[in-house]
């Protein structure tokens, strides 16, 4: 089994929960869904996020969903385990390394202020799950109420060492990238790898500061594939060209509260998932928002083939 | 079985789970205390509250210290079942209702802000559990950074059946005692019981206000009950006296972050816990804390023969 | 004089308050800006608002700023006069309204939270400025940490007569708008103008959803002023193609914290200012920071030429 | 003109501003108030704390009060300068201190989240009045939701030499005490002067852990003077036996958004202000409310006969 490490590359595509519109899990939109992320090019999967509806799922269906997707895939899968608790952090962390995770990904709890009480809550991660589990540090702050320092992340890097990877979506966040990458090139942590998130909002300019690729889930997984391969290869132009086609809609889906259903409702009209359908507490779209969703994919398809929805 | 109703009243006393030092939960102490609450003359008990360490247990540990207490004790029983989703929620309520606990305690999460948010939260609370389990609505805006105007709990009275309790610890509140009995004789809600928490910091002045009763867990829960007694058969001076001869230790126990750790070494020392460990995160208490409580305990012994201790 | 009104439309700039590098209040740029915001197209002018670092003026100095401007400029004017206490807002209020401005913007205090405090808040507001000053309410949770439900919009239009125009910048906030037209048109609230903030990210569809234009300090206020035109006059597909063409910057401007600089920093590269200082605490931009507008420059004036700066 | 140094020990009384019930601020009662402070043996003042309604008053008015009570006492006089800017913090200081003011003190701006956002911003104090003005800074997470470690404190403590003192109202705080003096004592940081606030509600066990003694507006100043010498003597036994007979009512005075009406009450029946009104926004007591002060100034004359009032 493959695991993440601190020089992990690429996108990490991440892979909404599919329900029927009673609430049970689609286990057969998921495999789908898999498949569909392999064929795409996604460098690896993440489960179990804030949009994986993860907190409204119960432990047992929470290992049922990983455990369909990495009997599924050989791409390497990072779970999000974020709880109140270590008890059940580390009871699901058990569940889906046992199975073949490359790593666990853990937000803080929002109640987390000064700079000792962020590292010190990492360095009780760490060691609740053990030196062998890969930790992926969720930096969101618009979401978790958190503020992580580029001193904070620092400390972790050093005084953590399983930690590997932060998932970069504060907001502003582009000077933090170079700051990290600065940090490291002086010696004063260890590299992390840096994927980052936000929807991809600003993934174009992430990629030039240094960032290692995406974990995120827009709806066109084939782009997140296409601007990073893009830079990587110093096609810049190139891959703003594509980026900037995607903007308005990336701008949309990335609204807190309805980005999820945008997401789903995309997909569900790309053929992936069977319903559009979230577990309560959750909206769906009104019909205002279909038809601006609707208008943003006939704009894209113009310049994007991709997006031309039958 | 017993369930809470509308016109439950008296001391509802809150336990808190024994550890091991290990951090194993420790039965035997749990059911100590069990029978040391029934002595006191607790009306009934309430486990896995915030002070209860509850999103320390996993979902098992949950189950398995709920079944341990309704298995010791004819008092009826209050669960608390906050969880971050609904289906977490179903499943521990299922599993405390069938084995007879009387009611459960949901507290909100914390990232309810507008009046609609909060009522619309416990209408789905009620939807998902359904009519036929009574609900404790927690009050705690210091813990849960989330408000609840009398307004909004109005509205929850009326809109949400099931709701037939309120666990008040509004601070300051006094004044939502007097706003809530008023709008219920004015007939603008229905009765809800409310029982008082802060540690029991005004409880003096809140039975005067018309609360039922406390719901919280002082480590002398014999105060409690006896305020509440004294209150109730027009003893007020009485009551004042002694509660404010347990006032500086109330206060003491009633600092955030630290009161569990107070109240667990002063259960030690009372011989009702094995030990006063807590599951990580948690803290210890210092030398000089230590030494702090002792003083306190050592001059309420000279008011309350019951705090002298050995 | 003329005054805002419930029926304003159009583009209400908002101004930076230009300072030269030592701190001091740099008029002359102020009274270019002026000019250039008439020359633009806009409606009319919002001065100290967040963005024209109101906070980090004394009161004399932010009745100097407001005099300069309505001083030269026969445009409508709103002014922020948000304040910790009323003293100070009506002090300032009185100021400018006596030179001419139409009316004032109020941001509500971080600390309301139910829906009652914050329709008080703006009663209070109501009363204190008078009947004759028109108020703009400035719904912007992610800098003021106050959630305005519509239910509570609603309250505030029927129950405060001087509140007349929402500076709309929830997020996110289609919907709302689409509710706010609807309680309109259904009568259960009084017409209120509507202009949307956020720095113009969502104006496309904010004016599909029935805005009356934006109040936003973009640093092509040309822009806004097309969009909002094209809008008016149906011309749906032309009003997105040039948007789309500016989001990539407005995307990048509208970064929290850093949005000033980059405003600045293009206006002053536009010749509008002769300096992009901002007064301590504000941050100026780095190198990588000003290279990346520069990209995002070039890249707009392929279809824009009006962003070919020299 | 002394002024406040590291040294300071004592009691630094907060005075309420004193208001006429049509608004406008009643000197006549602050300069009594100033007396009275002065015969109960208080060692300074401080004003215009948020408990002195400070940002109620425009800065006319604020100097206003600082003058009126410069002119009155030879005792040291602390003056709250907190504002949003440091334009108007920098215009306050200058017209305080040259009036004769000890010192200032500033509450960080509530935004402010990370170790070093916090350092930075008193670091910016620091400069921006520069080195001759002592600066006390308020540690009141309760009320600014900024949460000062020790680390941070230490390092504020060696990097703005002009931060003299701490208003230590954290709370819990007793450790945090004990903490910063022996980071003094190992010479980690220079000695801070420590006064404490929480309306004296762990004053018995702060004097204990190492404080200088106390700056809060507890409506009986004379209590804290006591308890101050008291403990100062070694009587530690008598000291609390005096503190705990207060308790009950300076517990009820530190309910938060009542407090301030409590103790203008208490002091309007001393006979110390005319009139007991705020300004808006503001709340005056409830009928229930002045009753049970009353019961509690009744119940605290029986052991501290100055609480009897006529």
């Amino acid at each position: 089994m493959t695991s993440i490490s601190r020089t992990t590359r690429g996108v990490y595509a991440i892979a909404p929960t599919p329900f029927h519109p009673d609430g049970r899990i689609d286990l057969d939109s998921l495999r789908r869904l898999v498949d569909f992320y392999e064929a795409a090019g996604a460098d690896g999967l993440t489960l179990l996020g804030q949009m994986g509806e993860a907190p409204k799922l119960t432990h047992a269906e929470a290992v049922e969903v990983a455990a369909a997707v990495l009997d599924r895939t050989r791409l390497p899968v990072v779970v999000g385990v974020s709880a109140p608790g270590f008890a059940s952090m580390k009871a699901l962390t058990g569940e889906v390394m046992s199975r073949g995770a490359a790593g666990v990904m853990v937000g803080p709890p929002h109640t987390l202020r000064t700079d000792d009480q962020i590292v010190g809550y990492y360095a009780q991660v760490g060691e609740a799950l053990g030196p062998d589990v890969p930790v992926v540090v969720q930096d969101y702050p618009l979401t978790f109420s958190v503020v992580m320092s580029v001193p904070v992340l620092r400390r972790i890097a050093r005084e953590v060492p399983s930690v590997v990877m932060l998932k970069h979506e504060d907001w502003p966040g582009l000077e933090k990238i170079s700051a990290l990458r600065a940090a490291e090139e002086a010696g004063a942590m260890p590299r992390l790898s840096i994927l980052c998130g936000n929807g991809g909002l600003f993934l174009d300019f992430e990629m030039r500061r240094g960032a290692d690729g995406a974990m995120t889930g827009y709806c066109f997984p084939e782009l997140l594939v296409d601007v990073v391969r893009l830079m990587g290869e110093g096609r810049t132009a190139d891959a703003h060209d594509l980026f900037d086609a995607h903007l308005p809609l990336i701008r949309y889906e990335q609204q807190a509260g309805v980005g999820l259903a945008v997401r789903k409702y995309v997909m569900r009209r790309r053929g992936l998932l069977a319903d559009d359908a979230q577990r309560a507490p959750g909206r769906s779209l009104t019909a205002a928002e279909r038809a601006e969703i609707d208008v943003l994919l006939e704009r894209l398809a113009r310049r994007d083939p991709r997006a031309k929805l039958s």
